[in-house]
């Protein structure tokens, strides 16, 4: 196997200089969801195109979208290559419960072998270590593919503006393939390839009993508490087999084959290493199907947030005019969004009091995908992984979801890598989000071996299964 | 009957500089649930000890307890006739929601015939307007008995220091009735007097799942989450009819009588009046009882808060570690709030999955009080009230709880005249808080009427049935 021998010596070189530059990425709170963080969305986005002005990329250009930019760059001086269209997102998760960090969320700071900052591994160290892969082959001649950036804005939001945006630039985006890093390894030592990813549909929904909120005291027991209410239509929403009751939720859902089911048995995971990795005392899902099966082949659904009445210090005996649940679901292969949107309507419908009134919001949603494995693209990933860890990569389905994989698939025809190098233990959305540092430096070794390999492919065969 | 005719007098001319004192009480933020008011609160107390020091009274002290003060004072110059003991508090509740306030919660405003600003029915105005009779009685030495004042700074949260403040001032407190505005009345042309209220045991229920907040893609189907659990908890506490399932919840409930039935039936009140007070589409209840039996005679349990995981704008796809629920039970004569907690204490183990940790809180608490209906004490203060009002009061059993009035029963041996001039559309502990202003000045023409009336009973009748 040839290797890109000078890049992968100066990256060794260059492992300070990478770190600072990362901290300074991390420190932008670059929180989508949050309006108030509009200024630093776009500090963000600009980081990222100076990031490509100094490598040398070029038709650099941060693009406005609805609501936050897509910030694009490209070499092709590869002509008759493989060309590659490079996906990353350079927002984050809001950070609370902020009291719960160790150091500050946008603070970025090194403990052992982590680097401790919001989207230190979701996604901005893996973005920044895919700049580095290329800034360094690109200084010494040893790309040898053509590339295509766009690092957006909105993915922990679902993505919203992306279709738009690549409907409008379907001729600058053509590619043979995408490479997408916003996944994660099983662990430090073995490397993933990741074919299967949950899809998403994320709700809010809001119950209303009296118009304002009331003394508990003087009109409790004349009305129907919306709290209570809600949280009846939540219970109702599972039954004892851990199983969503939303009438027709596993009509589409593809039973495992028994390969399937033999193959996710031979990965390595075990429940308890899981379990004390969630600090639960007991691990809890679907019955019938084990840990794995759970998180990558069959669809759940979250409450991801609950608010109502009086949360503060103490006791307030209020009867709250309204209540409200942020609820999820991941979904598998051939669910749709908008059907379960449909079915979780159909339920409130049927089973909401006359009582109360009740309204529901779609957030964001998009189906699961699935992708081939038996490309040109993926062989090159997985030598590429290989040569890095010293250990061929296993091929894993993924609980989170990544709209954007789904979208390239139906817009630009095209299948996505998904090589990352998350850990399941990186506190992702949650407080002390970390990046494992020996394993970003890999993953810049990595992502350099994947285009030098790919650049002995040809660009049409690069998406078909090879020999 | 005979009349205090040159307090009323004065009374009548003295409006404008009660309403201006008034809003000065209410523009302080005595929230006696959150620390960070603990400097309003002394302020409050120290307002209060003014008042009574400009109206002559004697011995006034505020006395610290364990948390916030009492303040006191007496006039003791009737030997012979009865003492009163009049309560109050100057605490208030918290302001959430805030924005929807339509003007600051301490910014009295003046809109129509109403006064709006926490605590100005619950309770600052009742408490103004029962000094400002005192005062004006005192100025014309028209009162004729003894009073000793508390006015605590702990009501809203459960009064948890004043039963220790009693046992330690027995002496000082004793007295032959005890006087209570905290209280309202149906309507504001119908005066009442109250002989029951409910009681209260409320408390904060925390579920645990992971220690940490997790990513719900990553690993949502593997850790059940505590929200959903939570909301599983709190639905299975109220069955189809509206009942609350706990165990042996109902077994010291007395069954109402024909005749209480029939009374509670010809008091004044509407349903369709009462739902259009709270906003909600329809009245709801425990099947089986009408909305004033319901109100009154009957217990409940209401969810009071809901906080778990993402609550902001937006997206985001966490799994929470943990959830909680502040939930409250009004409480009927003969049930216990320990009890009550222990109840729930024995739900919560039986039906909460090891799957997830649970806790409890105690946060406040006291049973529910009837009051004697036939001493002299209450002829004088419905008396008092026909003479204002020019119509009879009716009795009524009210929802809300005041702790202390079952305290004074146990600890001083007395009933307290429950007499006070709030209305059912004043959004207590809710956004808007009023004082319907015709009634806060006839509250003091009322308050002086009584205490004068009272003056022509000795001290040892007064807490008599009468003839």
């Amino acid at each position: 196997m040839t290797e890109p021998t000078q890049s992968l010596m100066f990256a060794k070189s260059q492992h300070d200089r990478y770190l600072s530059e990362l901290k300074q990425f991390l420190s932008i709170p670059s929180i989508s969801t949050l309006s108030e963080h509009k200024p630093d969305i776009q500090r963000a986005a600009e980081w990222v195109a100076a990031q490509m002005t100094g490598m040398g990329l070029r038709n650099i250009a941060i693009h406005p979208t609805a609501w936050h930019p897509v910030v694009y760059g490209e070499w092709l001086g590869a002509p008759g290559k493989p060309t590659v269209l490079m996906y990353g997102h350079y927002d984050v998760q809001p950070v609370d419960p902020l009291n719960e960090w160790v150091s500050p969320p946008f603070e970025p700071t090194v403990r052992g072998d982590n680097l401790y900052a919001r989207g230190a591994s979701d996604m901005k160290g893996q973005v920044h270590l895919s700049l580095k892969a290329l800034e360094a082959l690109l200084k010494h001649d040893e790309l040898g593919v053509n590339v295509k950036i766009i690092v957006e804005g909105e993915e922990e939001i679902g993505s919203p503006s992306l279709g738009a945006f690549i409907d409008q630039h379907q001729d600058k985006l053509k590619c043979d393939v995408a490479l997408n890093p916003d996944v994660g390894i099983p662990r430090p030592d073995l490397p993933a390839l990741v074919y299967g990813l949950r899809g998403l549909a994320y709700f809010e929904i809001w119950v209303q009993g009296p118009d304002h909120d009331l003394h508990s005291g003087v009109f409790g027991g004349s009305v129907h508490n919306p709290a209570q209410v809600l949280c009846e239509l939540i219970a109702g929403l599972h039954d004892a087999e851990g199983r969503v009751i939303l009438p027709g939720f596993y009509d589409p859902v593809r039973a495992l084959s028994g390969a399937e089911r033999a193959e996710l048995a031979r990965e390595p995971f075990s429940d308890e290493a899981w379990r004390q990795m969630t600090g639960a005392p007991q691990l809890y899902g679907e019955r019938g199907y084990t840990t794995l099966e759970r998180l990558g082949a069959r669809p759940t659904l979250e409450v991801n947030g609950l608010l109502s009445g009086f949360t503060g210090e103490g006791s307030k005996t209020v009867l709250p005019a309204k209540a409200m649940a942020k609820i999820s679901m991941r979904l598998v292969p051939h669910q749709e969004p908008q059907v379960v949107e449909q079915q979780l309507r159909v339920y409130l419908q049927q089973h909401t009091p006359p009582t109360v009134r009740w309204e529901i919001k779609n957030l964001a949603g998009g189906p699961a995908v699935l992708v081939n494995r038996e490309t040109e693209g993926v062989r090159a990933a997985a030598a590429a992984l290989e040569a890095t860890f010293g250990v061929q990569p296993v091929f894993t389905l993924e609980g989170g979801s990544v709209p954007v994989v789904g979208l390239i698939q139906r817009k630009l025809g095209v299948d996505s890598i998904l090589m990352g190098f998350g850990l399941p233990d990186d506190n992702l959305h949650s407080p002390n989000e970390k990046l494992h540092l020996p394993n970003y430096y890999r993953g810049i070794e990595a992502v350099m071996r994947f285009f030098h390999l790919l650049a002995q492919s040809s660009a049409d065969s690069v998406h078909r299964a090879g020999d």
